[in-house]
């Protein structure tokens, strides 16, 4: 991504949905913000896939986190832009959401066309990984969930093994998400593929192995 | 397939490895036949899978299943051939297993290739469908598994959900056995499709949430 011109002054400007002290609401997300359920989205980007769920989602706290600061805040104008209420963004990595998130404190957790690390020895940082799925389940409440989407064939074998080795019960597995019937928010990346017919896949993991546990997940994502 | 001439004295030749009244054997296969350890193919074709697993493991009696005569008759000329001692074929219908084998009374289910039935309507009929997995996991023993191989992307994807939902646990999913480092018998279905490079999809399902419950399953299959 090339260099945003003037980057700290247009994220001051987003200063009001960027908490700077991110760490200090731990545990207090909730009454802090004044939400019953919050769904975080784990790399962002520009924020078109999490400010188009906050919109139809309107009684749950979105938290947009993203390491490309350019792209973190071309999502936070646009949520600012489209003045959306239920939408904060992090600057930070996947590796400390523990420091930032009490246990049981999330309702959602989203990857969207995470990068697949192809390298057998890059598997650790894969956001699918088991080490990456234990930080998820200790902030996940008991009826917590994982929706993952990719264009990616290696990253979502890698996934379904991983997620399905940890323990969490997979759901709606499909190979092709738009011949699926699955409702479904594109990302800015997506939006590409989709124009040249290019596979989608998508699971859905829940941490309870009743599986059906969120009667009705965040719209359908 | 075209009608098999002579197919009554065939089978009749065959005799002594297709019990006539399997069900007599229910709850007494492993005393019967001298075996701890017993394994099913569900359709087991002309045999090719089934006859060289058996050789690699001669410490389990499987059984093959297969409704299409013509084709059972060639897979029990094939073991007879190959003085294989640890097979026997079964003339008959996967829902009639739990009549033939006890509660926990099996050890391992395969399925290669299974009929896709790819009308909605006929989701009933796929061997991977709900109805069949509850005949497996009661004939299963704690630690039992069932392992499906297809060519059939939908039929891989609806088995994915089925098997998950079912609580099988899932491992070793993969979208290019080939390319999997997996070892691998092929079917004579199957080896028409390496040839031309065509993927097959295979998956894992363990009885035990474990999931790592058979130390070394049947020779990778």
């Amino acid at each position: 991504m090339r260099k945003k011109p003037n980057l700290q002054k247009r994220l001051a400007l987003c200063s009001g949905i960027m908490p700077g002290d991110a760490a200090g609401f731990l545990g207090k997300w909730k009454e802090s913000f004044g939400f019953d359920k919050i769904c975080i989205e784990i790399g962002c980007g520009k924020g078109r896939f999490i400010t188009e769920t906050a919109k139809i989602n309107k009684d749950i706290l979105f938290v947009g986190i993203e390491r490309e600061q350019g792209a973190l805040v071309m999502a936070a104008e646009k949520a600012l832009r489209d003045e959306i209420k239920n939408v904060v963004f992090l600057d930070t990595d996947a590796k400390n959401l523990g420091d930032i998130f009490d246990e049981g404190e999330i309702d959602g957790i989203y990857l969207n066309f995470s990068d697949p690390w192809p390298r057998k020895k890059q598997a650790k940082r894969r956001l699918t990984h088991g080490d990456f799925l234990a930080i998820y389940d200790k902030i996940l409440c008991e009826d917590g969930f994982v929706f993952f989407k990719t264009d990616n064939r290696g990253l979502f074998e890698f996934s379904l093994n991983s997620m399905s080795e940890y323990g969490l019960k997979l759901r709606n597995i499909t190979f092709d998400l738009a011949a699926s019937g699955l409702d479904n928010i594109v990302t800015e990346y997506e939006s590409r593929f989709m124009d040249i017919g290019m596979n989608i896949y998508r699971v859905e993991g829940y941490k309870s192995q009743r599986g059906i546990s969120v009667e009705k997940p965040a719209q359908a994502v």
